[in-house]
């Protein structure tokens, strides 16, 4: 940046910028304690992770006109969580190498990504199984705070795991700290009613946001005042102050085995969640988001997240959608987070030491509500069965093996259930549509049949999973028409023809030869056509190849076509 | 079977089953023998797993009209021993026991997946993995016999392993052994020259035929006259004579849970070898295949050799292809074989003790050669890249890292490649054909095309791995294109709107609508338009789908129909 640029903007964008960044950081500060406790990392962690990285991403510029506003978000918290716990006790030095070592790795694989231009691999993600494990995370999330709420400690990557260590310990729950807990959700459920009392909806909405910090910064001074800690409340405890340390992931082969499956998990959701909110956010402003740049982006993100005390980032749609409300607000947002941040984690250290870990809870609690949501499971089982079940297996495997067995069984799935799908592909006797060109399935049209030759459209692109089922069924269907001479398959739903079906329409065709009648193929696609000429196929099958259906019903049945035209 | 039938049945086709029993006998008796030493089995568990299984298959009747010839085949005995190896040293009562655990594994397998009709299940292993897998295998099997030919002991269960082991011992070659292994395979080939030596080719045919019973009968006779077992040579050694033993499978959890794999894997592969050998010789016939019914056979005929000695069986193509020379055969003369069977394992036992191993290797390395197939490989490779690559990865996988890891691996990268093929599909821009109602790519074909409708045809199922593609994609195409008023998409092609793509539909029509341009669909297929119609897609879109392309043009683009009319 070279001074004359500089000086127009801090002329012209700065001070929305600066706005913009306040706003911004006044819901980061109490998302990013509470997401820290969540991911059991220290809760000055999440102030950390919101300097640097915040820098690095507005500097590399992400995908969007308007940088998306990074930093620690729920779901990587809880997957963040899932992977360190079996391997360390939460706070321990292990535990905090664990997510140095974490956090670098999802940095690599998303620079890795980037690099190989792999943005693509975030499509085998689908939209169900990503709606499955974002409800099943939240309830998963949800349950994790449980016992912060209650002042007991229960630890688990899974329902079956968590609710019993909870329930074990029921006899031990912590009074003070459960009115507390209840005390800080009434308290934001409040806020979030206050604009039916009449308040204006703009400062009811804004008292709603500032909610959270509000409620850490009473949480502070209720704890001061009333020696909360002296009662047995547990609280964040002491907090080092300063700049962020500067921390290397260990040289450890052991840990890099353990927990680079985990990273992978991470960088896609990630990734994917970001590409997200940056598309519906560009929408709006009609721009179109470039994948590969938000991944380079993202990865500079996390490698600064490494160096600065590890706990993976990405974007959150609450922060970046309220950058978005000051309409001028420039890229450079972020910087202004980021030295605000700093200025939190220098000025707010010394107080957090006070804060209730129940306080957290509850607004991790509150904020969480909103994620669970199970009307889209409903429309989506109203659709598509197969997609349905892909999302409550994704939901369900969340929440009894924990969100990364969750995942992986939602994508497993959702791609054994598309095999299944196509391995029966709907193959149509079609009929001629009368007095026009256009040919139909004959049991939902009324159509001119042809007694001499066989019209079939098959609906799937042909390849191993159903080149055996295609042998099949068209030996069924010609079984059932004694009088046909000529079997046409109309291929305009073909998008491939692979070496199985390849072999499968040789096949096909001597059985249909030596029972008396011809093979032909009408609307072939060029990109299909192009690759059958690279074998032999077409000169020995002994059919023709016709430009439309129309076109071989005039060549082997013209009586039909002219009684057609006579219509 | 009542007392009529029978008679009828000795007085019309006993003789001619008899005459195609005792051929198939000719032809097993050496295989049995070879492949149970392939499957680090004492000889006579071969000759054993041809005769309970064969009568329990042909009772069950098999999928094809004249039941396939079971029995050992050299692939499942590779990935017997393969399973086994790690596990226990070949010929040991631990090893035994693997063996009946493995059988009866695959047995069960075969019955769930006829029980569930999981047939279909086999489709996933496609004909270019299936061609590589074979391929790799026979060079593995060649591999493995070596050692018995150099009289050295080399195992493992890929060349890396193997050829090593190999290289150490070569200092102890055993020349006797060599000699007679090299003379077996002298003999064996010679036989193969005959018929140019001026043989009637019907007489040169069943020299060929016969040649590894006669190369046996001699080896047992050289071995036992020259005392070869004195020079050094290995033999097969003492064979307890009589009825095969009853078998039981152990009861070991730990066995289970390390041979099921490797069970499902053999009992997927002897099914597919089975279900194509009985395609191709009932195609012959003009008969079509139950594969149901076949899996029942197969799975009857394993569990019965899971009692009997433990050595998996399926369809072999040379012997079944045998028995239909017979042309009037009949089912029963699997009864016939496994009654010669019972015969010869009673009668040949006590000579066995003197079989030299290198003659048997010898026969297997014969015999194996056919099976490798590198024509195949390059016609597959021209014709697809990705077929091409799924062979050559699946040989390279068998070679390298074994049977199991090499098919599991051709499977895997199928799958990938079929999904990375679709998520990047081929997108048209097409225009009228002048003078018909047909649609082509503008770029292939000289068409008429119109200035406010961009015709575009997808040619893929819409779907969650190339759902965001379609939104950039049409971006892209939309951008380029600033006079268009409304984009008409032609579903011919489509086949499937997933969950996901109906998702990207919304963003992409909402995106559209906010240009100031309209989105509509043409030829919706049934299937995909009954289910669109259970979402509130339809109504909420705000553009009409048309029966064809045709009548979308016609009602937005009326001028251009006029002059297409005027042509």
């Amino acid at each position: 940046m070279s001074f004359e640029p500089l000086r127009g903007y801090l002329r012209n964008s700065a001070s929305a910028d600066l706005i913009a960044a306040l706003l911004v950081s006044l819901l980061l500060v109490p998302q990013a304690l509470a997401y820290a406790q969540l991911a059991g990392l220290p809760a000055v962690a999440g102030l950390y992770a919101s300097i640097l990285p915040l820098a690095v991403y507005a500097w590399l510029g992400g995908s969007a006109g308007v940088a998306l506003s990074l930093g620690p978000v729920a779901i990587l918290s809880l997957m963040t969580a899932a992977a360190l716990q079996p391997l360390a006790a939460a706070g321990s030095a292990a535990y905090m190498a664990g997510a140095v070592m974490l956090t670098a790795l999802v940095g690599l694989f998303l620079l890795a990504m980037s690099i190989l231009r792999l943005g693509v691999l975030a499509n085998f993600l689908s939209h169900p199984v990503i709606a499955g494990f974002v409800s099943g995370s939240a309830i998963l999330i949800a349950a994790s705070q449980l016992g912060h709420l209650l002042g007991i400690r229960g630890a688990g990557q899974s329902l079956p795991d968590l609710l019993p260590s909870l329930w074990a310990q029921l006899d031990q729950v912590h009074l003070p700290t459960l009115l507390l807990g209840l005390g800080s959700i009434c308290f934001l459920l409040t806020l979030r009613q206050l604009h039916r009392c009449g308040l204006p909806v703009r400062l009811a909405g804004w008292l709603v946001r500032l909610g959270a910090l509000l409620l850490v910064l009473l949480g502070i001074a209720a704890s001061a005042l009333f020696g909360l800690e002296a009662l047995g409340v547990r609280v964040v405890g002491t907090v080092p102050a300063g700049l962020p340390p500067l921390t290397l992931p260990p040289l450890d082969l052991q840990l890099l085995r353990e927990l680079w499956p985990a990273a992978l998990l991470i960088a896609l959701v990630g990734f994917v969640e970001s590409v997200s909110i940056a598309q519906s956010l560009e929408a709006r402003r009609r721009r179109s988001v470039n994948p590969d740049q938000e991944l380079c982006g993202q990865a500079g993100a996390n490698l600064a997240a490494a160096f600065t005390g590890g706990f993976p980032v990405a974007a959150s749609f609450s922060r970046s959608a309220l950058a978005l409300e000051t309409p001028v607000a420039t890229p450079r947002v972020g910087l202004w987070v980021a030295a605000l941040m700093l200025g939190a984690a220098l000025g707010l250290a010394p107080l957090l030491q006070h804060l209730p870990q129940a306080v957290l809870a509850a607004s991790i609690l509150v904020a969480i509500l909103g994620l669970i949501d199970l009307r889209t499971l409903r429309r989506t089982w109203r659709y598509s069965r197969q997609d349905g079940v892909a999302q409550l297996v994704t939901l369900v495997g969340v929440l009894a093996h924990g969100v990364e067995a969750g995942i992986v069984l939602g994508v497993g799935l959702s791609l054994l259930l598309f095999l299944w799908r196509t391995s029966r592909p709907h193959i149509a006797v079609i009929g001629l549509l009368p007095g026009s060109e256009h040919f139909r399935n004959v049991e939902r049209f009324d159509t001119l049949d042809s007694a001499t030759v066989l019209s079939l459209r098959v609906d799937e692109s042909l390849y191993f999973p159903n080149a055996r089922y295609l042998e099949e069924r068209i030996a069924e269907l010609v079984a059932a028409r004694p009088q046909a001479r000529h079997v046409v398959l109309q291929c305009s739903g073909v998008n491939l023809i692979d070496a199985s079906a390849l072999d499968s329409l040789e096949t096909i065709g001597a059985r249909l030869a030596s029972a008396g009648l011809q093979l032909h193929f009408s609307e072939v696609k060029g990109p299909v056509m192009d690759r059958l000429k690279r074998s032999d196929f077409l000169e020995r099958f002994g059919g023709q190849v016709f430009v439309s259906q129309y076109q071989a019903l005039a060549t082997l049945d013209p009586e039909l076509i002219a009684r057609n035209r006579a219509l």
